[in-house]
């Protein structure tokens, strides 16, 4: 399996992170200074680079914006929720875990990634169905981040979720109704829910959640972007553990 | 909010400005050329268009001179950086201002209005040059919040922070080096200045901040989304003002 990269700072972050490419295709004649230092890296760490116009990168790309560099690298690789239980043990930290529960939105997954990221959280649960997957738009969004932050893959998030408990998290849900984000304790192991960008968190994962914690809304809109409340909930995370 | 514009050349420049077109009225079985254009133009942008009377078409107009055919545009109001502060005055609020230093995604744009209107902001700012203006990407990422957040367009960012300031308002503005965002002073009459997805705020922009403010970053990815960052700050003024 192969995946496709596109965009200077995609490119570099992806090429920096060391994971493997298996070609780049760049624009012929390009004087661009980030351009040029994919080519260098790209010659240092004997990559296959083949220089192309513009018309072609358009047409490999699916005439997005490829900003004249498109990467070929190896496909997404899943880890298992122990793993990601066992990486925070071993950093000798206390797991913090993002569970997305049927995100669509390639955009809000990447992006929901890269705060994962910045907040130092262990990983990301998706399940298998009615959600995104980790793809290029992900890994876009993502700005590198899809290479530091693993993703668990499962059947059931429920299911996932009683798991979780057994190892000591405390599993807190997003929702319209529940305590005020930073009035709520969320210190130590902790799980944080994140629902569908429309209908929110389905009721049986809500019936496996320790508690609802809820973002006020002070205006006249019902609910924020899937990211930016993933985001806002993160960072309360983090300060409160003072990570 | 809605503008009619009839007659051949209007429409046809409107549909090459860019303008978000709503709907096209034309004239059934017209022959013109132009209006081919347009209909053509209006295809391949995925515009509605009805086909009516000419009887229809003289009512639509109000018996004006329309050449066969009609658009309905989005309009959107901007309104002026006093109106804002003017705003919040008379609901007996201290002003809270987003100012957009060059946000030039239109996804960034609408989603930062969401929350804007989430944390009760009065408006945002952004400026004329080098930024998104309102569109119908703006619109439909807001999820309506267009509606309800005035929005003022400048021609200098730098000036208007100036500006802000005679009328006591404090601006923190967000970046790599600053004091951690939770341990800043966010309470009052505030402005926060977000930065360009890439290049975060301009220096001149800098410059003229009270003080800088900043998301502190746990992991290898260097900043977060535009509007995930707008979001966590923003929130946290909430928070401190208890809006």
């Amino acid at each position: 399996m192969e995946d496709k990269v596109f965009g200077k700072n995609p490119v570099l972050e992806i090429m920096e992170s060391g994971r493997d490419i298996n070609k780049l295709v760049v624009l012929n004649g390009s004087k661009d200074n980030t351009i040029q230092k994919i080519i260098d890296y790209g010659k240092k760490n004997k990559v296959v680079i083949q220089f192309e116009e513009r018309k072609k990168l358009d047409r490999l790309s699916d005439n997005q914006n490829h900003q004249g560099v498109i990467a070929y690298v190896a496909a997404y690789d899943y880890v298992s929720v122990e793993e990601i239980i066992e990486s925070a043990k071993v950093k000798g930290e206390e797991p913090f875990v993002i569970v997305c529960d049927e995100i669509t939105d390639p955009h809000n997954l990447g992006s929901i990634m890269r705060t994962a990221n910045a907040v130092g959280a262990h990983g990301i649960i998706i399940p298998k169905r009615r959600s995104v997957a980790l793809n290029q738009t992900v890994a876009k969004t993502s700005c590198g981040a899809i290479e530091y932050v693993p993703v668990a893959r499962v059947t059931n998030i429920a299911q996932t979720l009683e798991l979780l408990k057994t190892h000591g998290i405390w599993v807190a849900g997003t929702d319209m109704d529940g305590d005020v984000y930073y009035e709520a304790n969320l210190k130590g192991s902790i799980a944080i829910v994140i629902g569908n960008e429309g209908k929110g968190i389905s009721r049986l994962v809500k019936e496996k959640c320790d508690f609802m914690i809820t973002i006020p809304m002070a205006g006249e809109i019902q609910s924020l972007n899937a990211s930016v409340a993933a985001g806002v909930i993160m960072y309360e995370v983090m300060k409160q553990n003072k990570r």
